[in-house]
């Protein structure tokens, strides 16, 4: 991909036009601010791919990401650090990355209609919006591994937040307050779902049974498997990436469990008393649902 | 060890001795920052070892630490992505990753002398201390992974950090200046140097030889060797991290090969035009030196 963009050409003077005032108007009114510098509206929205087939210029919005990626750190940090007094190290690690994930910003992306204004030219990244938007609604806070979110959805929410916190002179209650309403509801330790593969590996130690994942046959045919004692459970295929198969075959597996328990083996974990947090932090995986 | 914890039982009340007026003072003037409240101080240098034989309590680092990680990666990501404004974002995450390390901010807690004042119960702990001091002087900027650095001294700085960014009620420009002053000089794209690994492999790729780095005799002997085109150039051990091992021995390959070669063979990498920064995006490695 560098290589060809290497190989690409200086776009002609005026190649790249500016977002009109109309749109960058509405791209301020979705977010509920008004910038000073509108150029870094355009910036903020530009994929590399927006300048096929000439090489992408300056104005994409990658500088701005890695910027709004590093303010949203601090702010969602601070967030749950003032919300949660006596909560350990570990979950807090765990609910901000959980509020600065892939999947939550380009769900706030697509709740605020933000993924209307990515200007880019990839058709594939089109197909994979277009599936990320109608499987959105299945999950209400967050589809913990089951949903494939297009990177360049999150990249523009943390984009727009780098462009404000530019734009407001680095002003980070500006920033928070902007993005504090976009990504309402903030995921709370009561929302914080697991991993499908992390509760199926707990269930397989706290059962006794022998649990596993097997994914020798993605490489053939895209599938994931989940044996049981040696018995095939759930299966699932996904063929743009290992880990949201296994996810959605772990989560299969944990819904046939169920069913053939009638729900006590499965949901016995939430009924039990809850484990201590400070044991939560060497786990690495997501807490509670 | 957590479960160690909970079987300690409480401390008795004032069984945690508040840090002394003077050493709090000592401190104010290490960072060059005064505490309004002052009992942040000894929170952000106390280890959790430091309630041994009982339960840790509230007053440990921890959380502090978590909130000043958050602080620095932003404020460090906003100071690399001006002083670069045509960087792309690969190598402006490499250079925040550099500053906000655990060498460089160990390397903090040293230069200053504020060390001294972590506040711990763990024999091991001091003696890592020690030997970390006693190496760091071999390096003007970074190890690039030959040192292991010691977790609570980074550790400490990003609480102490975090510490001030609460009591300065989220002050980040005067976070800023407290941090500035102790991190400098900041790594630059110049003095941000590679790890040995990284580069033996690069070596091997350009000139067309297999390197070999083997960890196999690690578990049994804790030594690492690096084999060139199957001849044993280098070997190192050490038996704390299988990583450290690695980065030594193919230091010492590289060294062996440099000398070998009347240093043409190995140092042309330097010496030849500098790759397109883009191109560095992919390959996760630290760049130049």
């Amino acid at each position: 991909m560098p290589r060809e963009q290497q190989q690409r050409e200086e776009a002609p003077p005026g190649y790249v036009p500016p977002m009109s005032p109309e749109e960058v108007a509405a791209v301020e009114a979705l977010l509920g601010y008004e910038f000073k510098d509108k150029s870094l509206v355009g910036d903020a929205l530009t994929h590399g791919s927006f300048y096929l087939p000439y090489r992408s210029g300056d104005s994409t919005y990658e500088r701005l990401e890695y910027l709004g990626d590093g303010v949203l750190t601090c702010l969602v940090s601070r967030e749950v650090f003032l919300t949660y007094p006596d909560l350990p190290p570990g979950p807090l690690t765990r609910l901000r990355a959980a509020n600065v994930d892939k999947e939550k910003l380009a769900r706030i992306a697509v709740d605020h209609g933000i993924h209307r204004f990515l200007r880019h030219k990839a058709p594939k990244l089109e197909e994979q919006i277009a599936d990320f938007v109608k499987e959105l609604g299945q999950y209400e806070y967050h589809s913990n591994g089951l949903l494939d979110a297009p990177k360049a959805l999150s990249d523009i929410v943390e984009s727009l937040i780098g462009a404000i916190y530019v734009d407001s002179k680095y002003n980070q209650e500006l920033v928070w307050q902007v993005f504090r309403n976009l990504a309402d509801p903030l995921i709370s330790l009561e929302t914080l779902g697991k991993h499908p593969v992390s509760e199926l590996l707990e269930f397989g130690q706290k059962t006794g049974r022998t649990v596993d994942i097997s994914k020798d046959g993605w490489v053939k045919d895209t599938k994931v498997d989940v044996f049981v004692d040696g018995v095939l459970v759930a299966s699932a295929t996904y063929a743009q990436k290992k880990e949201i198969a296994s996810n959605r075959a772990a989560k299969a597996a944990l819904d046939k469990l169920k069913e053939m328990s009638g729900q006590s083996d499965v949901q016995s974990a939430p009924a039990e008393a809850p484990e201590p947090l400070d044991e939560l932090d060497h786990s690495g995986a997501l807490e509670l649902q």
